[in-house]
């Protein structure tokens, strides 16, 4: 019965509505012909919002909004009092990122919503889509900041005192911001889900490589963070002798360069990456007086993510060069493992719907990471071209993005049906398990 | 006689006064208590300009400006028709910089004129303060614009198109700026000069070392800079294979590493400092798609600023890291010697005057440098402390400075006294000798 019922929900997924709504929101913030620029809490962030909010609108499903800025959009179920089965994704992008990272998991968690509606079906519990605020933390660290504030893993008040480069607060830039003029309604943090369940492009090769349309997410690999600020003394270029100077960027260049020999592993499963990189004063004739750079390194094996990581700081202090050196570490994240249960109902519904399927470990954090520290969680990934993310250049064929939304459709219809689906958990169980703390 | 004169002027400098004009004048883009930020052709540039030229306005001394913004302030001579002897420096500073690299000496400059008339001196040639325009280079390259500009160095049209990290062209820059309510007359490019005599603080520790109070620059350093492009691919942190990177910063680390490694000399001569550095897209968990930095390499021997600067652009090929570069070497000038007669003339004045002096070789480039190639040129250098500028930590005593204007004042005085003196250059003189082309 209820396998019926997930085959019919994802039978009446739209591929061309899909579409249509893929490319209304990609036209918001637009870089070049494919990529996007919506860095969260900006004007194009809540652009997009207002967009996916109208559609809403539109099929008369209520919105609710918390504190942190996280959108739920509701589809009632039967009894209303039940917590809800709730999939979703982010709309916020990276400075020059794509059109499909976190936007195509909220597109499909609509689209299911839709199909729902399409194939009439009342599920027994509430299905909410939810957009969690500032995932990409580019703008404002840390990365999955709004569902990590919802779940308690970061006080709201730390989120909100967050500052961008230009020094402007997540808080000043979410008050700049409304979704009106829908009416909306607020909710507090911590509202307990039956599950989570997100699905999203891979952002990696892997699907690509073996030719599979669904990646059933296993489990996400671990992440730390850190920021290196290195305090030299700016002079002159032409007149400072080479061994009077403590230069902030030489500095800089030797600890990466070290911590680069460092993160290195036969197996190529260390990922280590400074993206970021802003030196003053920054000119070219003056000795650099700061250099701040930040370090993501992740692994999936929780004793590498400990062993490696506890080397970043003593090897940036060993480089210092005459500087001041501090490390702060600014997130650690334990490699989390997805629910065995909801994996499996993933890998039914794929089987049922006669799409090939394999279980994979997600490099990237996403907020299903942050979900599954208050609920059963899963997460389903689609192939993207060349394993390219975080660029203009990411990109998911349309029978791809197609596959995946009705893979999520069938495990919601399955998920929200089920009488013996997952027991709601109480609010006092969202406090944190196996997350540590943030440096 | 001559003596008699220069001693005489040089008694008339009121350190008083130059202290008090100091005071203003580093008010202007005030940095804390001590540094400054007048980037060329910003409102703080044109606001120090608009304070000199009211001085001017009040002693009734005429000022013309030229096209790219060097602005003169004329003392008339008895024979108004013989070329000027002309004494200045600039008044923008670093980003976030000192408030006596350059201002020291167009304070010490004017200080000369006014210590001509409070001395009643009437010269045989005019006297004209110069204020050259971006020296600095850190807003717009090339370093020592204005100078490069009036000898001819720089075609005009280039140098105004040069554009900072805003896109904002240094023509549009400066058409934003006005001088008025002074009434200013137009110069020509390449008006000749019969000499032209700079005073600047040492921005190195050597005067302080030994204790001199003037420098008697016989040399300025020979100068190559590079802007390394390095071309990568944006793409997820957590999810990229180390192996399939192509990871900008990672190779501009690379490369700098071993730019580094070569820029070295047992004798600590050569100078080499990568002072900018700028990274695309610049977040914490995107691989870096573009990193561009310069370099700054100088050197007083023209053999080694040939054979080290020649290696910047294939040590950047060799550590590519399969991203795509491009060097451009965006300025390389030769050592240059200044004028034997000039600095003999700033030898026998600091003498005459009591004041211990030491030849020295400039680290830093000058708009003095520029001047060389047109007319017979001479600089003093005076110490300042520990070394250090291009810095809000720069800073000069007044007895430092009052001994610097003094001496600048003697020298002048001398020659634009002695019938005996420097011929006029006529304007074919200003085509360049000895001057690389610029890359």
């Amino acid at each position: 019965m209820t396998r019926e019922v997930s085959v019919r929900a994802a039978g009446a997924v739209d591929g061309e509505r899909l579409q249509a709504r893929h490319e209304q929101l990609r036209a918001i913030g637009a870089v070049g012909l494919t990529g996007v620029s919506r860095e969260a809490f900006t004007e194009a962030d809540f652009e997009a919002r207002r967009l996916v909010s109208s559609w809403a609108a539109e099929r008369g499903y209520p919105l609710v909004m918390d504190d942190i800025g996280n959108l739920f959009i509701r589809r009632p179920g039967r009894e209303e009092t039940l917590a809800p089965i709730v999939t979703g994704s982010h709309l916020d992008s990276q400075p020059a990122g794509g059109a499909f990272d976190g936007a195509f998991g909220v597109l499909a968690a609509f689209e299911a919503l839709e199909a729902l509606d399409g194939a009439s079906v009342v599920t027994r519990r509430p299905v909410e889509v939810a957009i969690w605020a500032n995932e990409e933390g580019s703008r404002f660290q840390p990365t999955t900041m709004g569902s990590a504030v919802y779940v308690g893993a970061l006080p709201l008040q730390e989120a909100l005192q967050a500052t961008d480069s230009a020094g402007i607060s997540a808080g000043q830039a979410l008050r700049q911001q409304e979704l009106s003029p829908l009416s909306l309604g607020r909710r507090e943090f911590g509202v307990p889900f039956a599950a989570y369940v997100e699905a999203h492009i891979e952002q990696g090769p892997i699907l690509e490589s073996v030719d599979v349309p669904i990646g059933v997410v296993t489990a996400i690999q671990g992440l730390r963070w850190f920021t290196v600020r290195v305090t030299g003394q700016a002079g002159h270029a032409g007149t400072t002798p080479m061994g009077a100077r403590r230069d902030a960027v030489a500095a800089s260049v030797a600890m990466i360069h070290e911590l680069s020999r460092a993160m290195t592993d036969a197996e190529d499963r260390v990922r280590f990456t400074v993206g970021r990189l802003d030196v003053s004063p920054n000119s070219p004739n003056t000795i650099p007086s700061t250099a701040i750079f930040t370090v993501d390194f992740r692994h999936p094996d929780a004793s590498v993510l400990a062993r490696l990581g506890d080397q970043v700081a003593p090897i940036c202090m060993a480089n210092a060069c005459g500087c001041t050196v501090s490390v702060s570490e600014t997130m650690n994240a334990a490699p989390t493992v997805l629910d065995p249960a909801i994996t499996e109902t993933i890998r039914d519904t794929a089987r049922a719907l006669a799409l090939d399927c394999v279980d994979i470990v997600s490099g990237a954090t996403h907020d299903a990471k942050q979900m599954a520290l208050a609920c059963p969680t899963g997460m389903i990934f689609i192939p993207c071209r060349d394993g390219i993310s975080h660029s203009v250049l990411e990109h998911a064929e349309p029978h791809q993005m197609l596959a995946g939304a009705r893979v999520l459709t069938g495990v919601i219809a399955t998920l929200a049906s089920d009488s013996a689906g997952p027991a709601p958990f109480p609010p006092s169980s969202l406090t944190l398990q196996g997350h540590k703390g943030r440096g």
